[in-house]
C-alpha cells in the first residue's frame, strides 16, 4: 500500500469531508496543490481560519455578513413588512442577484426532515413566528414570502409555517401568505418536463 | 447585488481556484463550512500551510514523499532496473495499490502538450535519460515501462520518449521498453466499446 505523506493524507480527508467531494477528487486536489504558489496556499489557509471570527449571523434574519444585525435588515429602503422565508443564505444570494425582490429575509437554516431528525426545533421558525407577530400588531399590511425549495420537505416546511402563522395571528386581515412561483424553467422544454412540474405550471398559470 | 462577506468571498475564490470546481460549487463549499467545528477549520488550514514544507520531491524519482530519496526509491528490495514512468505522482497511488509492480518510478510531471505549450524540457525527461543511461551501463536487464494514460498526448510522450532512449543508448541489447496494456477495462460490455478501445484489445490479445 502507497505510504502517503501526512500532511497530504490530512488534506486529501479535509476534502473528502465537504460535500460532494468523494476520495478521488479529494486526492486529485490535495496533490493539485502541490503544484501552486505558497502565496496561494496562505490566503487559503487564512480565509479558514479567519470564517468563523469574521462571518456573523445576522440576528434578525440568520443570514451572514460582517455586521449583526446584516446591512439587509439595517437598510431602510427595504420594505420590513415583506419577509421572504428561505432555507439557507445562499438562497438569498440567488434572490438578490435578480434585483427583484426589496424585502427582508429570514433564512430557517434548513428544512424539516424527518428522515434526518431535523424537527421545527432545529430550524429558526419560533424565530419567525416572533419577528411575524411583532410586525403584524404594527397594523400595517405584511407579507410573508416562502420561498423553501419546491421539494417535497420544502414543500412540507411552507405547509407547517403556514398552519403555525394561522395558529398564532388572530387578526390575520392584514397578514399575507405567499409562496414562490412553481412552473416551468425559463429555457425548458414541454416535452421533458416532468408531470409534476407541468401541473404545478398549469394550476399557477397567470394572465397574459 | 449581494454584498458577501469578504472572508466568504475570498474562500470561495480559493475553492474557484481548484480544477473541477465552479462558482457555484465553490459558493457552496464555503457556505457549508461555516457550519463545521471551528477544529476542522483550523486542522484543513494547518495542512494546507504545512503542504509544501513537509511535502517532498523525491530527487530519483519525482514522486512525493516525507523523505528524499522517497521510500520507493530507499526500498532495496525493488528491482531498480524496472521503472516505470508515469504522468504525475497519482499514477504511482493507483499502480501501487494493485500490490502487482515491485520496481521503482519515474514522474514525468505530465505529457507532452504543443496545444499548452508544453515540451519535452518541461517534463523530467531529460533526468529519465541520465537514470536510464546509468542502469544499463551496469550491464544489467533494464526494463523501462511505458505507462503514460493511453490517450493521444500520452501516447505521443510514450512514443517520444522510445526514440529519444533509442538515440542516446547504443548497446541496447539488455534494455527492454514496454508499453502498459491497453484493452477492455473489467467489466466492460464488447458492444458498448469504441473502435480504438476494441482494436487495441484485438492486437494485444493474450494467450488463455
Amino acid at each position: 500500500m502507497y505510504k502517503l505523506p501526512r500532511v497530504l493524507k490530512s488534506l486529501a480527508e479535509s476534502f473528502e469531508r465537504l460535500p460532494g467531494i468523494g476520495p478521488k477528487t479529494a486526492a486529485r486536489l490535495s496533490f493539485y496543490l502541490l503544484s501552486v504558489p505558497e502565496s496561494f496556499l496562505v490566503d487559503f489557509a487564512n480565509s479558514l481560519t479567519d470564517l468563523k471570527k469574521k462571518v456573523l449571523r445576522c440576528q434578525i434574519c440568520f443570514g451572514v455578513d460582517e455586521e449583526d444585525p446584516c446591512y439587509i435588515c439595517s437598510d431602510e429602503k427595504r420594505n420590513q413588512n415583506l419577509i421572504c422565508v428561505v432555507e439557507n443564505p445562499l438562497d438569498i444570494i440567488a434572490i438578490e442577484k435578480t434585483g427583484k425582490f426589496l424585502g427582508v429575509y429570514h433564512v430557517l437554516g434548513g428544512v424539516l426532515n424527518p428522515l434526518h431528525h431535523i424537527g421545527p426545533d432545529d430550524l429558526k421558525i419560533s424565530e419567525l413566528l416572533v419577528r411575524v407577530e411583532k410586525r403584524s400588531k404594527s397594523g400595517e399590511e405584511v407579507e410573508i414570502l416562502l420561498a423553501t425549495n419546491p421539494t417535497m420537505e420544502g414543500e412540507a416546511t411552507a405547509l407547517y409555517i403556514k398552519k403555525e402563522i394561522k395558529n398564532r395571528i388572530f387578526d390575520d386581515s392584514k397578514l399575507k401568505l405567499s409562496r414562490i412561483g412553481s412552473g416551468l424553467p425559463v429555457g425548458a422544454d414541454l416535452g421533458y418536463a416532468d408531470e409534476v412540474t407541468l401541473s404545478k405550471a398549469l394550476s399557477g398559470r397567470g394572465d397574459f
